[in-house]
């Protein structure tokens, strides 16, 4: 299937030099149809205004990013975790978002064991309010290169592990092509993840060959060695023809003018 | 089981600053019995006279380092893969190194799947003249932040069905926590590993929580959030009880004093 920017999200991390009123509307003038919502960039606005202004352009909300960090030696870290993963579920509610993406969290002072069940309590204990704001929670495994304090969760296989072990419409996963391409598991895991109706997000960047930094150094869509098209073909077979949500994390971007980025994001976006 | 120096073995790069001679000397004085040699640190003196340096210092010769890197788009480039790893196996040979470690490549301009076969081919290719000049051929599975360009194979599974499929006393694992340490399935696959006699090398390091380069930033054993204990706990449950070979690739402690390096080294190590 050819991509057109009726399924076009970005994050606005992306972007992130612009105020969410000036990504909305350069994204709107670009005929990008949907947006993710990163936290910081609703500050000094408003989750509820801001709702506004990106439905008054016509966009369409696509997540607000990002919740988890579940995982703490003390009970009192574990605890304040769960009460800011609430305070971010209310807001996505006065946002208008249908979803919340869990960056899970790590801690590199306890076993990765730990911290997964550490994530599954955090999530049992958060799901009652997601249920009753009609929030879902999308599960995002992050790459092993994060395993130390971002994400105990690496690879497809434990995100669907734990997203089925919820058995609700409420937890799924997010599927980031930066974080899991090179899982040899990835097809057969996709579209497990598709079977079970887990399938909730789909982000799509660039895994540069002679990538230079751990967080920021993500690559526009072709620049890296992705096989996007292949990849997209899995998460469609399953059924899923929901936004490709672009997330980019990139120095070398931020540093060029930000409607230049934008103009490469949605060229790029069109062959991915 | 507590460690002692007698199962130390440092790899040459490690402390790339000194010579092959100076090395030797150093971790002779220091205690240490095993050395990796890296291919580069033979340079000016030649496999063979190398060999007798280490051996008359009474440290044992643990593994050459390294071959491997047999994925290319074009045949020449598969054929000259082959061929340098034959001349890396005929250096093993006069060096007196009993194996060879594969850091097995990768290409970004094919798919994963695509230089896995190629691997495969490649090991084929020079398993007769391992056999012949009694070398050993350890593959060692890569962190994923690798697999784009230095190595198809970035899990332990993924080595273990390699090495299985050879069926060979000749093709076996190197297993190093740097590059394996996140892995759900580890314990798992290390038993696995040993069970099929493939165990051949450990490797230790540590994986530092802030990472803040790709390549040389690796920690010393205590500086990171690998628990080392507990991965030798499974290495030797297996009966593996040869030389945990240090090696660091660390712009930050190449920076100090090279004494007091492997000074840290030693210390470090019995703790491991």
């Amino acid at each position: 299937m050819s991509l057109s920017l009726d399924r076009c999200c970005i994050h606005t991390i992306t972007t992130k030099l612009w105020s969410l009123p000036e990504a909305v509307e350069h994204y709107a003038a670009a005929g990008v149809k949907g947006i993710s919502v990163w936290q910081n960039a609703t500050e000094g606005i408003g989750p509820l205004r801001s709702g506004e202004i990106i439905r008054q352009a016509g966009l369409e909300i696509v997540s607000y990013v990002r919740g988890g960090f579940f995982p703490h030696t003390s009970g009192a870290g574990r605890a304040q975790a769960i009460d800011n993963n609430k305070k971010l579920l209310e807001e996505a509610a006065a946002l208008g978002a249908p979803m919340i993406v869990l960056v899970c969290g790590a801690s590199p002072d306890q076993s990765m064991q730990k911290s997964r069940e550490q994530i599954r309590e955090g999530i049992e204990a958060i799901l009652p309010l997601a249920e009753k704001l009609n929030v879902k929670l999308a599960i995002e495994p992050l790459h092993p290169m994060y395993a130390a304090d971002r994400s105990a969760i690496n690879t497809l296989a434990q995100a669907n592990d734990m997203a089925e072990s919820f058995n609700s419409p409420f937890v799924g996963v997010a599927v980031d092509v930066y974080h899991l391409w090179w899982d040899g598991d990835l097809e057969k895991e996709i579209a497990r993840c598709g079977a079970h109706g887990n399938l909730f997000a789909y982000h799509i960047c660039d895994w540069k060959v002679n990538t230079i930094d751990l967080l920021n150094d993500r690559g526009l869509m072709g620049e890296g060695c992705i096989d996007l098209k292949k990849i997209r073909g899995w998460v469609e077979a399953t059924g899923f023809n929901g936004f490709c949500e672009v997330e980019i994390f990139s120095n070398i971007h931020w540093a060029k003018d930000q409607h230049l980025f934008l103009n490469e994001i949605t060229t790029a976006f069109l062959e991915s």
